[in-house]
């Protein structure tokens, strides 16, 4: 009988396929992971015949063939709770972390239980007793305002049981985003609460899903850092997390295990693997208390993001009548097309009308810029200066994203003057007024 | 009296203001350039005393305090043809390269003319004669599709007259678009036509402009390319500029001199700014040829794009009804939200049937990603393969504004089925199937 990690032959009455066995949860489908990387899962009743090709290597001491090892002996063994080690609370929302093959497609959907998760990752129990729960089971491309509500109450309620910290596994597609909205949302917390992602699925070979649990796993339990951050890889090897700041980061790559970036400021700190220790490169960091969960999750609903482009037409605009608020993702340092000199171009005379009138309906413009890195200016060009006049407000260096559920949490919990005097100060890391990025720029 | 460059105190009725006194063009006009390094003008009638606090320095051998001074001694100097050189045509559209400040706002409008912008730069008179002409005098933010005609409409006249390459002045915010445009309407060209601008406005210490320029210059006489690409700084110090592909460049950073990055590839070449040297960096380029240069401007106007983002409803999809083409900026590897099995969610269910009206009318719609680098691949997850059957394109790995360009490009000049094809085939460069560029990511 072929082992898991064997090279096999597989034939069904289509086809004929050769890939390496993968362990399966799933008692009535074999599964076979393609040199592509990709996984596709069979019927148990369709395949007619399977041989092995070549015995797989005994096991290594690399990081995923290990997990894969484990993940056979140990998907049934029982949770036991240790008194000696703190309490984690892990809060599943779906994603790729809590992914396994979709038998439908052959590709991946959102389907692993809590349970099979943590026997996956047998290391996090030596870290902390370990209390899952599943929040929700989405892509996180479905997230919407209402959800950050259930999932704040789910992390009010776990902090409030006594949990050291608390781990939410999410979709990466939103996850920056929705680590911002988590930040405006708790308005305080006395433990850390981490958000971490898988780029790769937790099935294949270069899941990175397991090493950014672990080491936000180790975060909570050897730093004194409470607030809302994301804990995923820094570089493309295992051996670093990076703990980024929940306001400031983009994810800057589709798939790339270090696609999350920190912008215009540093990560907080480093998590480095395989010594499991932790290196501050923030200094102002909130820190554990001994008080309660503070939660606000109101959120307005109808808040748009528009970005500008070439070519534009002012309807895009307009179509945001009746919105309370609106983020521009302007270009550069925050411009819009609008009332250019040239008699050819009568339609760039309706764009400044067109914001205008959003504005007197008492809907909130606020510019961000679509360059991702460094701020918005208004006050450099006669374009900005004129878009300040309208009454659009500058978001200084927030991320389009970030201004975005600032400002639906502002209109949520407080009078739109407040909200937009709100805006524009610093409440969560999400404004760096030092500047001081100017060094952190990345290229190469 | 006080000479550029000299510390001075200027009182005005409503202000006193320390600063330095710049070379100004307009003789009613007093220039002080603040310690923000931000410039006011002062009508010369406003002002009630001007007194020097500090004399300059004597000329430095540093490269902006040097133009500075040959600002002064060289804007009335005559522009005279050399036989031994080749020539090279200047087409201004505007921007800040081609700006200085406005006295209405103390901001910076578009407006140099072609002979002070040469003025400014004598070098550019030893490496070619300089043909140079006033196309547009616009932002770049109010560039149309109509404009682009209009600029290769001249760039086929100056070629034809026998220029040895083409220099485009042209604002940062929409160039790297504005550069992927032409390179898809300038179907042959048999010279370099390259893109120019400033990320600092030309009468400040720190402009960038003109080595961008000069760089230019020098990289059009110096080597045998030929195709449309952008040259600006490759770094923070004025050492030396890059290349940049057409399709592939962003502007990253909303001021930084070096914010236009290659994504998914590398620079074309390195200009070395001081030894006046040329290192290609990528092999496959279009060379110089003897023929003519095709042009093809035709472009559609009914053409979209959408960023994804939290929270959306599914209106923001249907509003382009009755467009012919729509880039959606999806998230991760090309994703919206849709279908999530969810029953509070029913807002949901109607992204899809909102995706399939729009591709049942005749739009073509084609998915890239936010994440600006890496591409896109709606094979991997579920919510891919779905979008893939209502009809999506996956748009591999080109940039959204590439994307957008080319499609109403496509839709400009073949029928809705063929556009539909070539969307996904690499044209000018727009798509890189070797994906070598998993290592041209760019942390740190």
């Amino acid at each position: 009988m072929p082992n898991p990690s064997d090279k096999v032959q597989l034939k069904t009455k289509k086809e004929t396929i050769e890939g390496l066995l993968m362990p399966s949860f799933d008692k009535d489908i074999i599964l076979i992971k393609l040199d592509t990387g990709y996984n596709i899962g069979f019927n148990k009743k369709d395949v007619q015949k399977i041989t092995v090709i070549e015995k797989a290597n005994p096991p290594s001491k690399n990081l995923n063939q290990k997990k894969e090892h484990k993940e056979t002996k140990e998907t049934k063994q029982k949770i036991f709770h240790n008194p000696a080690l703190p309490t984690i609370s892990v809060l599943h929302t779906g994603g790729t972390i809590a992914s396994k093959v979709d038998y439908r497609t052959g590709g991946v959907v959102a389907n692993f239980s809590p349970e099979e998760l943590l026997a996956l990752y047998p290391e996090l129990k030596s870290i902390a007793n370990i209390n899952s729960e599943l929040v929700a089971k989405m892509w996180s491309d479905d997230l919407r305002f209402k959800h950050f509500e259930l999932l704040a109450k789910k992390i009010e309620q776990h902090i409030r049981s006594g949990a050291t910290g608390i781990i939410i596994g999410m979709g990466t597609d939103n996850l920056a985003v929705a680590a911002a909205a988590l930040a405006f949302i708790v308005e305080h917390t006395p433990v850390p609460i981490i958000l971490v992602g898988s780029q790769r699925s937790s099935d294949r070979g270069s899941s990175d899903g397991g090493m950014n649990l672990i080491c936000a796993a180790e975060f909570i339990t050897k730093s004194d850092f409470a607030g809302v951050a994301i804990c995923m890889h820094e570089n493309e090897n295992d051996n670093n997390c990076n703990i980024l700041p929940a306001t400031k980061t983009y994810k800057l790559h589709s798939s790339r295990r270090d696609a999350f970036q920190p912008i215009n400021t540093t990560p907080i700190a480093i998590v480095h693997y395989q010594t499991k220790t932790i290196q501050f490169l923030q200094k102002d960091y909130p820190t554990r208390t001994n008080d309660k969960p503070i939660i606000k999750p109101k959120m307005q609903e109808k808040v748009g993001l528009l970005k500008i482009h070439l070519n534009m037409f002012p309807e895009q605009f307009s179509f945001f009548q009746g919105y309370k608020g609106l983020i521009i993702e302007g270009t550069g340092l925050g411009h819009t097309p609008g009332q250019v000199p040239n008699p050819e171009c009568a339609i760039h005379k309706k764009f400044y009308p067109a914001l205008k009138s959003l504005i007197n309906s008492g809907c909130i413009i606020v510019m961000t810029t679509q360059c991702i890195y460094g701020t918005v200016n208004l006050n450099v060009y006669d374009k900005g200066r004129d878009l300040l006049s309208l009454g659009v407000i500058p978001g200084e260096d927030m991320l389009a994203n970030t201004a975005f559920v600032k400002l639906a949490w502002l209109l949520g919990n407080y009078k739109p003057l407040d909200a937009k005097k709100l805006i524009t100060q610093n409440l969560r890391g999400e404004i760096n007024t030092q500047h001081q990025y100017e060094s952190q720029f990345i290229p190469k």
